[in-house]
């Protein structure tokens, strides 16, 4: 076995670029992130799910045209002509297409209205670039309904996503609302008809600036000045209640916004405002949109969570009609961006409270049982490995983040001690009754 | 945008072999087991990590001869010829080579003895079959150290592997032990060369019996049936004390294995035993080996929970010598079995403790207040969505498994009310101090 171990030839591992992988201090950080993150999902009944990390190609491939690019497609090393006969198996790019084949295959088995959370890895299968995530958490939260769903679980799921950021301690998070109907109406009633072409350029106003989405809307869509100037009003007017509706669905989409708004009437000032610019790139919007600011931290651009409500979500994989809400926060960008500026402090590299300290190898069953009688009254015990001398045994400690050094007595008769490293306090204690103080 | 909506094809769903997932009641369960491992894990003091889901294909190689055949590997979907250029990668079939590759990337920002832990899903590229995961979580724990392991932690990772599964309600988990210097050193002393060959048939003793590995033993590696005779009489040797050590090797075997089993003593009687049979077919073991049998469930077979000592499992990728020891619980195996065989009871369908009534939809914001009253307060609160009859808010409460129907005053002026639907019992209760008797 060991013959051939000089010839060993070492692969010096590097990172893959889109993959984040973290130390053990900082994964605490992330482990406590997504625990708050569930416990406010939980809070609202909503119930946890998880789909396959994979799904057919053809349900993926139901969705939408554009985004066969981002798939990643599995492949068994050694295939063989059996591989070929069998369903090809893509990594889903999002946890919205695994939510709705979900519903739709278990249809008879869930309780509707269908309120679920998921919190899994999702996958993009993008060039290498800096800065791309290729592989990420997401953090859904979805409610679905057959056939009608009340338009209250749009301010809900606002709420939810709202509580939970602010859960993470990452300074003013705000959300921006609109509701496509305003937008699609105003479109409507201008006749224009490439509304998909028009949302989809509006989406980017943010980004460039107003100036170039009405050249974008002359040259590329063909759309005259005053139609333009009356659709770049609208969505640059941020006091909703002097909107005007000109038809059915104008009014609808106002009222809708109205109704969420005023439910979320219980946030914070700077919590909630109306943007009747977000309109989301995503086809499949039909009412309620948001999208999230972090409002102290400069370096995240963009959303940290986002969704809107849909119509009919599933009807690829079912004939019913079931409409739904839900927002997702893009997790693992947000933790990877507030890393990368030091808005992140690393955690502890132990999650022990306490190392328990190996006065020689005679006592080494001796402060096992005191560990345990520890572990048994619910504190973390990290069981120092070897009797070296108490310098390096405390060093460890330190150097391991873990606060508490509970030295065994070295000989019989004497009692246990307890050392505070941050508080720099040492006393007597008792295995049996000691606490944190 | 609907235009085209009436073409609409529908993929109907169905399960994808190999690809596990639940409904939401067990997931619950689910959910609920992988927290319980990982506060075991933890109330010994070691760290989560989380590596991404894939390695470059020559990390995972660098392992072993017979592995390629279950390695997935990614394509994009629209690969070009920069596809080419980039290192190919594929999805990690378990967590002991990611571990691995991890500690000789971030060697230097470690601290030793470094432990961890580990729950993920891995994946095995395996032919569609009955029975056959290509996707499921492993739950596995390691440390690993600088040139010298102390055996302490031999029998520290066996504890906690026992009382996480312990923790799981799965009736009496049984440890079986061996330690591989001890059957080495007899082959060793037996003049045998082909020793991995050897290890690899005595794996399947239990599976196949001494009878049917005497004759393979035989026909296929040609050992005499005297030397036979003395290997098959060792395995199924159950008193360790009895063994004579017959070279330098079998004593260290016998002596760690003592120290072992020793350290183990505060286990219950049913929870250890020495089995000189286990040998592990995995070829880095040197030391000890784990299985783990479940006492009191018949339908799974094969071990639950397995590992054991490596002298040097890091050495692929840095000149290091990084012995450690694991092992790793085949959670979703387990979990799948359990199931199917009925030893779990689905959970609930809502994390929810309170269903909140919505008695009209003027009374809503006032049953929003109430529910966020309580949610403050540490409960988990699902709001009722539409202000229909009570019996069918109430059954949708039993629905759903949701114990308290709280009903805020329908007429002002009115108290509260709280209906307990397992104990039947309806009263008056005030949000601000009501609690679960």
């Amino acid at each position: 076995m060991s013959k051939d171990k000089q010839k060993k030839k070492i692969y010096k591992p590097k990172p893959i670029s889109g993959f984040p992988e973290w130390l053990p201090e900082y994964r605490a950080i992330e482990q406590q992130w997504l625990d708050k993150i569930r416990v406010v999902f939980e809070s609202y009944g909503y119930c946890s799910i998880e789909t396959p990390s994979v799904e057919e190609l053809d349900v993926i491939a139901a969705k939408g045209e554009d985004v066969d690019k981002e798939i990643y497609v599995l492949e068994r090393l050694q295939a063989d002509s059996t591989d070929k006969k069998n369903a090809r198996l893509a990594l889903h790019f999002d946890q919205t297409v695994p939510f709705a084949r979900y519903v739709g295959q278990h249809f008879n088995e869930l309780t509707f209205p269908f309120k679920r959370y998921q919190m899994q890895r999702v996958w993009r299968g993008e060039r290498p670039q800096v800065g791309r995530m290729r592989e990420f958490y997401q953090c859904d939260i979805d409610v679905i309904n057959v056939d009608h769903l009340p338009i209250s679980f749009d301010s809900e799921v606002a709420s939810i996503c709202y509580e939970a950021l602010e859960a993470l301690d990452i300074g003013r998070v705000q959300l921006r609302i609109s509701n496509r109907k305003i937008l699609m109406g105003l479109l409507t009633h201008l006749d224009i008809e490439d509304i998909v072409g028009v949302t989809r350029i509006i989406d980017k106003i943010e980004k460039i600036g107003a100036e170039e989405i009405f050249k974008i809307l002359k040259k590329d869509l063909n759309i005259s000045s005053d139609k333009i100037q009356e659709i770049l009003t609208l969505v640059q007017n941020k006091e909703v209640s002097t909107i005007k509706a000109l038809n059915d669905e104008m009014k609808e989409g106002l009222e809708e916004l109205s109704f969420v708004l005023d439910n979320l009437s219980h946030l914070p000032d700077h919590a909630v405002v109306a943007d009747l610019s977000i309109v989301r790139g995503l086809d499949y919007y039909t009412g309620t949109v948001y999208e999230t600011r972090l409002l102290d931290v400069m370096e995240f651009t963009g959303s940290v969570c986002s969704g809107g409500r849909y119509d009919d979500l599933a009807s690829n994989y079912i004939n019913k009609k079931l409409p739904g809400v839900g927002i997702s926060i893009g997790f693992t960008r947000l933790f990877d961006v507030l890393k990368n500026y030091n808005h992140i402090k690393a955690g502890k590299k132990s999650p022990a409270d306490i190392l328990m300290v190996l006065p020689s190898e005679e006592k080494r069953a001796f402060a096992s049982d005191t560990a345990r009688t520890l572990r048994n009254r619910g504190f973390k015990v990290e069981m120092y490995h070897a009797a070296q001398k108490i310098g390096k045994q405390f060093s460890y400690a330190e150097k391991k983040n873990i606060q508490y050094v509970w030295i065994p007595p070295f000989e019989d008769g004497k009692a246990h001690e307890v050392k505070n490293l941050d508080a720099k306090t040492q006393m007597e204690a008792d295995p049996n009754d000691w606490t944190i103080s």
